[in-house]
């Protein structure tokens, strides 16, 4: 495969903060980035303000046009609407890696909490919905804040990158090495992604007790 | 409440891996340890073997008579038998702070993958069966070679303790603090250590694949 350098990746969901600061780290490193949103044009305004902010090539265009676009596609929809989003987009997203970092939470007065989901987890959810796709679940606990941040120059994380496809989740990992200080590291198979994406109402749980922006590191490796 | 070095640590199975390097560490820092275990005689033996490696005071007992002695309580019961074993000692833990080390996990040839928990989680699953104690949950992710290993000076680990009780978490934080290196970590409401002992499946699995005895750390905090 082409390393990640050369692929252009699109970033579904691209208007929110998880993606928004990918997205500002790809761009900023070089990578072609396309932003996706429901609407064409919140996703060319957005897009603007990446290019200014990493002044990297940032495109946006609707969902589908960013699946299509792309050649390797983040998922940062909301929970709400994971499930539509993906099935519209299955024949967009066939034969590519797609990578899913949502995060099914529920918030009540006692704090965050992880929701159940019939399939195990977001990327579950993915997989079933994706036959045809390479599917991967990968930066789940990124802070958007300190990812937007371009003076952070050394993130200080290792991203965690589930799947059962070998030579995807070596370019997942790729992808995350590329934001300055962090560290792209196998984190078992997509059946264990549950409790990645449920562990960031922990890190939640550990900022607000703490008032960071904590982050994992994996230690001995 | 009474710091931790003048407490009396309890280590039900502590005849198992786990049990055992924790129970080490703590003897070796000058705490009174006290191992538990079905068998009064294997508690004695294992007590013994713990106490000349540690130089510490180490005394072996039934996991009932373990539990009655102790002023504070490390659950760390092989998962199939937990709920069994703790109803059992719910008078002998009355009043007491408990801590839940156990990761409910099942293997097959694809490797480790987390069991479903009724109650949510081995830890809740402990508060279910101990309304009169005051339970925690932490010492998941820890590498039990690692600690067994007193030539390892340094452990590279933050321990995440999860718990509705403030004080309770803080005093099982002090006691993760006695491990040179580590550092105990708030990591959330009871509500939310499913996931925490379900990620110990992908330990194991980036243990494999890396050939390492992994840890996490907690950044920014």
């Amino acid at each position: 495969m082409a390393g990640v350098r050369e692929m252009t990746i699109g970033v579904l969901g691209g208007t929110g903060a998880q993606g928004r600061g990918l997205a500002i780290r790809w761009a900023n490193a070089g990578l072609k980035v396309v932003i996706g949103s429901r609407s064409a044009e919140r996703a060319q305004q957005a897009a603007a303000e990446i290019a200014e902010i990493s002044g990297g090539d940032v495109t946006g265009q609707d969902n589908a046009g960013c699946a299509a676009t792309a050649d390797i596609v983040l998922v940062a929809l909301p929970w709400d609407g994971h499930a539509a989003s993906l099935e519209s987009l299955r024949a967009e997203l066939a034969g590519k890696i797609v990578i899913d970092c949502v995060n099914p939470l529920g918030f009540d007065k006692k704090g965050p909490y992880a929701l159940p989901v019939e399939e195990g987890s977001a990327a579950q959810q993915a997989e079933a919905l994706l036959p045809d796709s390479r599917v991967t679940a990968a930066f789940h606990h990124v802070s958007a804040v300190t990812l937007a941040d371009l003076s952070v120059s050394d993130v200080d994380l290792d991203v965690l990158v589930l799947g059962d496809d070998r030579e995807a989740t070596d370019v997942v990992r790729e992808l995350a090495d590329v934001v300055p200080g962090v560290r792209g590291i196998y984190g078992g198979r997509l059946r264990n992604a549950h409790q990645v994406e449920a562990f960031t109402a922990n890190i939640i749980a550990i900022n607000r007790r703490y008032k960071a922006h904590a982050g994992l590191r994996i230690t001995d490796v």
